[in-house]
């Protein structure tokens, strides 16, 4: 249904020893994405947390195509859609920029606890 | 066949604002984990870098059970194995101490580069 | 007065592409010290935070003198003081291991908020 | 002399269990700011370090003013200028958007090595 696109750069402070960006960091792009896609649809995490509310991830699936290096630039392509009850899938793409090469392919599987049980992502978030 | 167990405390600087363990911070577990293991066979990977030899993740699965707090202390176990040709596995666990919840089931693919290019690990590693 | 002493290592992910620990992890270990040493004064960040009080740095001066690079083991030794009415000095200096090479140097002022609004330290926390 | 300017989003992961960017994180925008702007002026620290130059923070101060908390935006003002002759010194600034409130009020002195040995900054970067 969704989907949305974010651009990045690479900051130096994120490559490690092999002259990569440090596969860590791959995370930090993805859940940046994946917040500014939440707040476009006026989801607040800081805010959702200050009411006993939290998405959080239960699982996640990287692959790693092609490494990021210094001063690259790359976007963040996120959709997400519910998968039976309980579960909020994000599929999560990094492409290099300009030529578009993949870099990371990303599935992460969300779950919303309140008061931290487990509940109906609908009672936390509305994905529209 | 081989196991490595390696015990760490939380850092508060890992927390993020939902007073848990931020997701990206466990894959940092993992990777320091698996260097002290592979140190531990005398593989250095800063001196492989120097050599034009690179162990790289390929693609990674973590399911996250449980999370961690400011505080906790935990271990990460890790086994290692071959797949196929290319493949070296790592089964990784967390484990908040001194109760053993698992916090985190990961398993972590890599592949073994030499001057960029795809290479059987042994002429890389030794994993014994 | 009180002396703090905690041993780390280096973690490759620590690393930047100069090959050294990126400058900021300087700043990750000092405060994971200084909070280790709040902590051994029964000091607790995150519990303190819930109560709406807050222990934070309002100025930090750090000298690099020499880099730590991948495997590296240290130690960081702090002290505190308190200094006039409000502000709470840290002394720490990072000490490579074994050879106790001077790493990095130290002053780390921090002031206290009870609700956000600028208090005495002894309000807030016992330095004893 | 030059002066450049960067915008930023605060990004969730940087926040910390108090609820503002932890501080470290401020030295991460400051370094990818300083960065960029040795960047604009043709300076790049990956070709530099394959080079066996490297320019070092040698000192860092800052003083933090104000935090800066979820979903913030802020821009960093970074001047350069030489200062004896060895040193090169970076006045920068943290502004909050859009009322450039004075988040951080950062010095940082900077010295170029070449094979490790500490030279004048003119035989590695030209600041122009």
């Amino acid at each position: 249904m969704n989907e949305h696109v974010m651009e990045f750069d690479v900051r130096d402070y994120e490559i490690d020893l092999q002259g990569i960006v440090n596969n860590a960091n791959y995370q930090h792009y993805l859940e940046h994405a994946r917040h500014d896609f939440l707040c476009s649809m006026n989801i607040d995490f800081a805010k959702l947390h200050d009411e006993g509310k939290d998405l959080i991830v239960s699982r996640i699936e990287i692959d790693y195509k092609h490494p990021l290096k210094s001063r690259d630039k790359f976007k963040v392509i996120s959709s997400v859609h519910k998968e039976g009850n309980l579960r909020i899938v994000f599929d999560q793409l990094i492409l290099r920029l300009p030529d578009e090469k993949v870099v990371v392919n990303a599935k992460v599987i969300g779950v919303c606890l309140h008061n931290g049980k487990l509940v109906k992502p609908e009672t936390v978030i509305d994905l529209g």
